[in-house]
Order: structure tokens, then C-alpha cells, then sequence
């Protein structure tokens, strides 16, 4: 009985990868055949790296075949496991160590302007994914990865999580709808991941189903592993199910801390297509900013698919946050810097927003119930408005914290 | 005591009707005077058949007056037997036997572009109704039908789903609301409807209640009569209230297929006038599409008013279809082939189709996870809207079956 | 321990209010220092109800100072009664007299196109509100008055419910959010209040919450008061949460009778700004007026806040008017009459609706069941709707009741 698997990719365009052949034989020890540009710098520790492996697997013989393209240790080491577990069905698990740059938490209410998706199967992508900015980036298992790599993809970002310095970024991952998204978990949720996008959701009881799951996970790691800190949850509604229990699911949980809606899948569940305007997705986008802003949740636009298209995009964060979203997908790191800059409060807004919070402090501190401008009294909402935009602005460096002090 | 009952229309502009005045009589037995430019060719089979009517229901004696203007053999029975049960209370039937070819039955998927409106008291309109290919003719025996006109529609109706065929289009009824409603079922169910319409559907209990009715008739009927397809229902939703609970509405029960909406009684209800950009019924028509899809059922639009507007029809079914709409009501023939040529996907979204759908099965035979167009993958939802369109394509006849042999 | 209060307004473009200034003192009997330029004409009734109020609650030695600036009896006395009870805290009460002619009652459907918003601790606007015609006044003790003013302000509003003819204008308060809230009912509901606006409502709990007090402090009124009648209910909603919850809070309670939505409040929760189009608030207006119209009470619009421009306010009522609402917010007289005539059937909509309700009329003298202008019949729905405007028409006398007498 031959007993062979591969992993990884090879190929015209792939980079930092590699692409693993495993046969596990009956004798002969270990065979290993390299295919590598930097075999000559790095053969000798990329092949001490695939035998502790083996080692750790209790493999004695095989053959092993690897094709390299350039990658990193940690998605050599993923696409080897991935391979080993795949013919062995070994439940042991060898992840590399979690790096202590990784071990940040987020807080519930922190920017969500955008969050980059990257696909959980091209490392390429993932390396340098940090020095872009995003406020998240989101490893994703789901749509961006074929169905028959995707129980190697949940090595690769397992390593990812652990070894990838992300920069202060938000660390999501995107699992799978169903079963299959509950047993990604296990993958990510011991490796500090922030937060959990999950697709397609359609009710409560899938929100309720992850964190049961989580707890779980998080119950089997050693009392090392931190349990304090929440991991937080965003549902992607997208589809006519998940727009009519939109607040149902908004409000499932306390560590939902944001729901964002997927239009593609929404318009073709709708039977309609996806138009600039997008009248056919008013309706739905607003249900999902009124559940989430009920909820006390982030509403999060869906992704803007033509990424050549800068000034079609920014248009596109008007309309969102005229809306009332706080935030958007995007699919590649130019969009980054136009969403942001797009969301954040415009220096008109600004200094709108500064003469409103100034009279209200100057309100307050001659107790004073009424904040006025000149003559013309202002609303508690307009208030709570402003207050808002300078806390964002100071957020996002656009003001400083103590600008009150030299305003007048 | 004088015991006279009348049945039927006549005067100008009446065709293929009668009118039937029918007088009880203490002796003489029965006396009919026949009008009927007919007379000469179909005088004396009328007259058979008025005797047999008559001898069926017990009748010796009577003065039966029947003005005809081309009314058939089953309006005829119609109006004479509305008018005798009308008259004795009698709880005896008499419908005409129902021929073979009205025996088909629908799926639950089957197109519902068109829907053909006919008053149910009306029979110069429902001969040829057929003729003109809708996917539905409605006998309605609600709005198009005056008050004190309701009891002898259903005896037209009933006899026009016994006798009339209908080549092919789905066999819909619209009843009253409320108990007139249920009792109205007694009419139609025995009788092979494919569907019933509920009008001004506010709650998922008048869907159970149409249910139960529904099963309590098929009990009572000889196990001669089929009872094992499905007789669907499409509740209308025509208020606010109906809007406010379409989800619950549409997903009440397994028999239901689709969900319109009458925006008449909806605009009357919101106290508003119907326009045709539609901004008063946006939410409403959104709810409902919503609804619809969240329940995987099929949303279907309101009547175009104005049946001289080819134009304003085609521009109404493009907004329908955009919203997402599967179909809508129509209240003139000539409106069904616009509605159909509007509906059915474009020549432009056929040839988008067909190269995602080829490069779908491409990458099915290879046994790739991922569809791709060269170098740009397609996204699950799009494949999925892609083959939609295909199916849609081959079931209209505009492609064939066999289109991928032929494709390159 | 120096005891001191103040109570009221002075300063510059302060009229018709005093501000009142009280020490209690432990000997010297009351001192009393009036500053009034009317005092030459009626100081010395001023003096005597000042004296009159004192000894009400037992206050034998204190120093007050009265700045007058054209306040009223009821005004003086609501003054000096707040300051009074802020000091001792007395739990008695000393209200005005109900006026016989502030005794009405208002119907369940009557018309609320305009409510006018007059904050509650400014008399000088209440004194004369009614002469403008308002369909409803409302006394504000929520967002128009500043928190350290909200105490006396009960006391205004309750004297001024008392003593001010309002000229039928429907008799409204807004109370404030939450126990605060409950507490200002004790100091209306006796006083024939019409109406209760409840702000940012976001629950049916909150509609029985207001309920249980009304019913307790109704309970511990003397037989002499009049229980029999109804005090309205007009939920605000003004958050996302509202909208979500919007129908279960219209449908609550039966006396609940409209459900108005607070735009500024809304778009702040949303974190959006208010545009004049709207777009950020079309989905939470639709759902109001759906809402409202499915527990069969009147949807209605926010206030327009620009009160310079007529013709902006203008198509807003058109907006309003087209999306089905039956009224909205004035927060200036000027905005009343527009707000009426827009809201008011045009001459185009009366015309039309005569020929519909009189041919109604003929089809039911003549025992049709079809109502038919010409060779065409008219659907119920739109039956409906024409007698409603005409009775619309008459209500707001541009129709005489008996029209129909003299039209042909």
C-alpha cells in the first residue's frame, strides 16, 4: 500500500511557499530530496527543521520531497504537519512557538475601519501584511481558499498566528460555515487570535454554537495559555436569513463586538445582482446597521471589489458611512489608506465637532445645565455627536488629546 | 310566498354568459323559455341539459327563464346550479367531470413570472385564457368580483377548473379573506388547483387555517381523488401589518411557494398614493423580497396598473427583477410576454453565464476546489448566481440543454 | 445653616417669568422684597399671594426676593413653590385651579399634523401658544430644559396645564426618560393632561411602566376627578434599538395613539449626520410609519429644523405625506400653517375623491356591489382611500359636510 500526500504550492507566481511529497515507506529511513534556490545558505537547517519533524511524528522511514519557493520555517513546518497528519491522521500537534510581540488583545470598542482579507492558503501574502495598517487582518479560511486545501490552510495560519508579527493590526480569522468552521477552531483559538469572522450567519444558535466550541478549546489549554481576555466574534451576514435576524444575532452575545454584511453572496441569495447604487442592497444594509447600532455593535460594510478603482471606492465609504457603517472590508493593502483616511472625521467636521465639545467643558464648568453657541442653544444629540468625533480624531492622530488647551 | 333567484350577467357587452331566472313552482312542472341566438343549432341540448340539472336536484316543478349569449355547456350549469342551490339550499353538487388533461400538478420551484388575473365571475375571459402562456391564471373570486355576485362566482369557478383547459399554466384561485374565504375552498379544492391565493395575508395563522381546511376537504373526498400532490398557497401581503410580519407569513408552512405583494390596498393602508418610482412601497416590497428568500420561497410583485404602457411595464419588471423578484401579476394578456422577456435573463447575462459555468465544470472535471477565468478566481456566490441564470435559460428555451457539447 | 433656593429666570429677553429668590430664616417673619415695574398696579396682589403661598406650607420666617420681569399669577406661584419644596421638602401641593374650559377630552384619531414644542420652563412662550392653532402643544420637560432647571420646571408645566387655555389645541407633555420620567407624571396627570410623549422609547416595557404610574396617580385621586377618559400615549423613537422594537411599542398598549420618531437623536445613535434627503433615516421612517400603521395608530414625522425656510419645511411635508405620515413636530408657530395645508388634501385630491365616494354612494342607494366610474370599476382599496380624504376634507373644513347634496 503506497501511502502518499502533498501540500502546499508550486508553480509560475508562487512565492514564499513550498510544496511537500510525502510517502511514508517501511524502511529505508529518511529520504529527503530539496528543491531550493537557497539550498546553499539554508539547506542544511531546512532539512535539520523536516527531520525534528519527523522526528516529533515518530516517522523512522519515508520519503519527503520538497520543493521550495522560498518560504519562511513556519510555512515549511506547516505544509510538512500538514501532510504527516493527513496520512498518519495523528492527533499531535507542532506549532511553532507563539511570539511575544503576538500576545496583544483588542478592546470591544477599538477602530474597525477596515480589516484586510487575506487568503489562508498563500503565506506570500501574510508576511509583510502588518506594514500596510490595517486596523485588522483577516486570515481566512473560508471562500478565499479551494475545498481541497483547506484542512491545510488551518496549519499555515495556525503558524501564521504564532510567528507573523502583524504589527498592532486586529488578528481575525474567517472559519468555515458549519462543522467545518467549528473544528477550524481548534486550529486558532489556543494561538492568541482576536477575533472570529463567521460567515453566512444566520441565527443565534451559530453564535452560541463558537463560543461553546471556544470554551471548550480553552478549557483543554494549560493554565499558561491566558483565558482573561475576550475573543471577539463578527458575525458577516449574507443572506435574506441573516438580514430578517440581523438583531437576533447582533445581540446573541457579549463578545460580538461587530457585524458586517457579505453583498456578493447576499445579491446572489436575493437573486439579483450587485450594482454600483446598490438599491437592491439598501434595504439589508440598513437592517444591518440598525441591529448592530441597537446591539451596541460596529456595523462593517461589505469589500469593494474593483481594487483599481481609488475614487469609486472612496465614493463607496461615503455612502457607508453616510449609512452609518465604522468600517469595511478590503482585498488589497492600496485600499487601506483611502478607507481610512475616508471614515476618519474630515477637518471641517473637526473643527465643528471642537467648538461643540468647547462649549460643552465650558458649560460644565460653570454648571451649567444648557450648552449653547452664542445664542443658539445645542441638542444633547449634537452633543453626543461632536464628543464623538474628537474622540475619533484624537484616536486617529488627526488632534491632539490636549487641544483644549490651547483652543480659543 | 314567490321564490325567484337570478344567476348570471347578460345585457351589452356580455359574451359567452347567460342569464338564469329561475322561479319554485307549486305545479306545472317545468316551463323553460330559452333565449338564444343559438337557438336553432344548441336549443335542444340546452334545453336537455337544463332538464337533467333540474331532475338532479329534485326540481318538478319550475319557470326557468335562460337568456344565453353564447354561454358553454359548463356556464350554463354554473349559473342554473347557483341559482337553484341558491333558492333550495340544497347541499347536493353537480360539477361537470373533470377532464384529464387539468389533471397535471406544479412544482414548488416552477417559474412565476406571470400570473393572469381573471374575475371569477366572468366567462368570456377565462375560455381562451390559456392560449396566451402565462405561467398562472388566477380565477379570482375576491376584488374583481362584486359583493352580491361572490356565491355564484364559485360555481363558475369550479366548473371552469373542471372543464377549461388551461394548457399548461399553473391553476390558481384567489378566495375571499376571512370565512368566506375558507368556505370558498370548498369549491376549488376537490377540484385540482395547483395554488390558492391568500389575499391581505397578515398573520401565519390564516395560513394554518387555509391548511386545515384544506386537509379536512381532501378527507372528505373519494380516494378516487388524488391527494398526494401538494396544493400550494401564496399568501398576498396587502398592509402594514402583512409587512411587518412577512417572515413569519412566509415561512408558516411547507405548501407555500410565494409571497406577493398587492401594492393597492398596501398604499390605501399606509394612507399614501402609489407612484411609480415606488418610494412609499420601497421597505415594504424589500420586506417582502427578503422575507421570501429568507424563507426559500419565491417573492412575486404587484400588477402594473396602466395595461396601455408597454414601456412603463418593461421599466417596472426591470426594477422588480433588480429588487429581486421572481415574477408579477398581470391584468391584461398583452402584458405576459413583456413580463416574460423582462424576467427571463438577457442575452448579455446568458454569454457571462455560460463562461462560468463552463470554466465551473472545467474545474469540476479536473477536480479543482477553485473556478477561475483565466487568472481571476470566481467567487462561490457568483458560480452559484451563474448557474441560476443557465437553469433559467434552458427552462425558457433560450439555450439548449446540451449547450456545453456545442461550446468552446 | 443658611437655607437659600432660587427658582425662575431673569436676565435680558426674559418676559412673562419672575425669578425667585428664598431664604429660610429662624425669626423676623417674612421679609419680602418685590422687584416688578407692574408693582404700581398690582404689587400689592403679588404681595398677597406670595403671603398666601408661604403660609400654605407653614413657612413663618423667611426672606424672599421677587424679580419680576411680567410673570403671571400661576407663574409667580409655580416660582415660589418650586423654591419652597427644594428647601423643605414639603410633599404638598398647591396647583392653580383647573380652568372649566381646559376640561376637554380628545379623540383616539383626531388629527395631529402639527404639535408645537414649547420648552417647560419658559412661560412667556406658553401664555399665547394656543392662538396659533396648533393641532397639539406641547410642554417639554426632556431635552428643552437644562437639567438643573428640570425640577422647577414641573412646577410651571403642571400650573400652566391648569391655567393656560391652550384653545383646544390637544393638551401634550413630554416627559423625561426613565424614573425621572415616572416621577413628572405625578405632576401632570391630575391636571387633565391629553396626552403623553414618551422620549427615546425603546421597549413595549417602558410604554407599561408609564401606564402602572398613570394608573397608580389616578387611584389616589379624589372621586372628583375624572377617570373615565383616556390619556394618550405618543412613544418617540429616536435609536436604533426603537426601530427595531418599533411595532411591538406601537402595539403595547391601547392607548397608545401615534408614534412619532426624533430625528437628531436617531441619525446621532446611527453616528450619521441628518441630510435633507434622508437617506441615512429612510429605513427607520418606513419602519415607523409601518409600524404605526400595523397597530393602527398614527405614524408621525420628525421636526424640520430650519424655521427660516418655508419652502424646505414645505417638501418635507411632502415627503412626509408621500411615505405615509400623518404629521410631525413644529419647534416654531410660523411652521404650523404650512404644516397644515400640506399635510391637508389638495383641491386636486378632493375632486378626484368626490367623483369616487359619490359614484360609492349611488353604487350602494342602487344595491350594486361594484362601484364603477364610467365603464371603470374601482377597487376597494381605492375606494378606501377617497373616503378617506373626503373625510379628511370635511374635518378640516375644505369640504362641506353635506357636498354631496349639491354635487353632480
Amino acid at each position: 500500500m503506497v501511502k502518499i500526500a502533498t501540500s502546499g504550492n508550486k508553480g509560475k507566481g508562487v512565492r514564499s511557499d513550498c510544496f511537500v511529497t510525502l510517502e511514508l515507506t517501511d524502511q529505508g529511513g529518511i529520504q529527503l530530496e530539496l528543491e531550493s534556490k537557497v539550498a546553499v545558505m539554508y539547506g542544511a537547517s531546512i532539512r535539520q527543521e523536516v527531520h525534528d519533524i519527523l522526528d516529533f511524528f515518530d516517522i523512522k522511514n519515508a520519503k519527503v520531497k520538497l520543493e521550495d519557493s522560498g518560504a519562511i520555517s513556519l510555512v515549511i513546518a506547516a505544509r510538512l504537519e500538514a501532510a504527516i497528519r493527513k496520512l498518519t491522521g495523528s492527533a499531535k500537534s507542532r506549532p511553532p512557538a507563539l511570539l511575544t510581540q503576538n500576545l496583544y488583545t483588542t478592546t470591544k470598542d477599538r477602530n474597525r475601519f477596515s480589516r484586510l482579507y487575506l487568503p489562508g492558503n498563500t503565506p506570500s501574502l501574510m508576511i509583510n501584511a502588518g506594514i500596510h495598517k490595517p486596523d485588522g487582518i483577516i486570515l481566512d479560511l473560508e471562500d478565499a481558499v479551494a475545498p481541497d486545501k483547506k484542512d491545510e490552510a488551518r496549519f499555515l495560519v495556525r503558524n501564521a498566528l504564532c510567528g507573523i508579527d502583524f504589527y498592532g493590526a486586529e488578528r481575525m480569522v474567517r472559519i468555515n460555515q458549519g462543522e467545518r468552521g467549528l473544528d477550524d477552531l481548534e486550529y486558532i483559538i489556543p494561538y492568541n487570535v482576536n477575533l472570529i469572522l463567521l460567515p453566512k450567519c444566520e441565527s443565534a444558535d451559530q453564535i452560541h454554537a463558537v463560543n461553546k466550541r471556544i470554551d471548550e478549546i480553552l478549557n483543554r489549554q494549560p493554565s499558561t495559555v491566558n483565558r482573561q481576555s475576550s475573543i471577539w466574534i463578527m458575525p458577516i451576514i449574507e443572506s435574506a436569513l441573516g438580514v430578517i435576524n440581523a438583531y437576533a444575532i447582533a445581540s446573541a452575545a457579549d463578545n460580538i463586538v461587530a457585524m458586517a454584511i457579505g453583498l456578493e453572496d447576499y445579491t446572489a441569495d436575493l437573486g439579483t445582482r450587485r450594482t454600483a447604487e446598490g438599491t437592491e442592497s439598501f434595504f439589508a444594509r440598513s437592517m444591518v446597521v440598525n441591529a448592530a447600532r441597537a446591539a451596541g455593535i460596529q456595523p462593517i460594510d461589505s469589500v469593494f471589489s474593483d481594487v483599481a478603482d481609488m475614487e469609486g471606492l472612496r465614493q463607496n465609504v461615503l455612502r457607508s458611512k453616510a449609512l452609518g457603517f465604522d468600517g469595511m472590508g478590503c482585498i488589497h493593502p492600496r485600499q487601506i489608506m483611502v478607507i481610512h483616511d475616508t471614515f476618519a472625521p474630515s477637518p471641517e467636521e473637526i473643527e465643528k465637532a471642537k467648538k461643540i465639545v468647547f462649549a460643552f467643558h465650558k458649560a460644565k464648568e460653570q454648571g451649567l445645565g444648557v450648552v449653547a453657541l452664542g445664542t443658539k442653544m445645542i441638542d444633547p444629540p449634537v452633543v453626543k455627536r461632536a464628543l464623538n468625533t474628537i474622540h475619533l480624531a484624537i484616536k486617529m492622530n488627526k488632534l491632539a488629546e490636549n487641544w483644549r488647551e490651547t483652543y480659543e
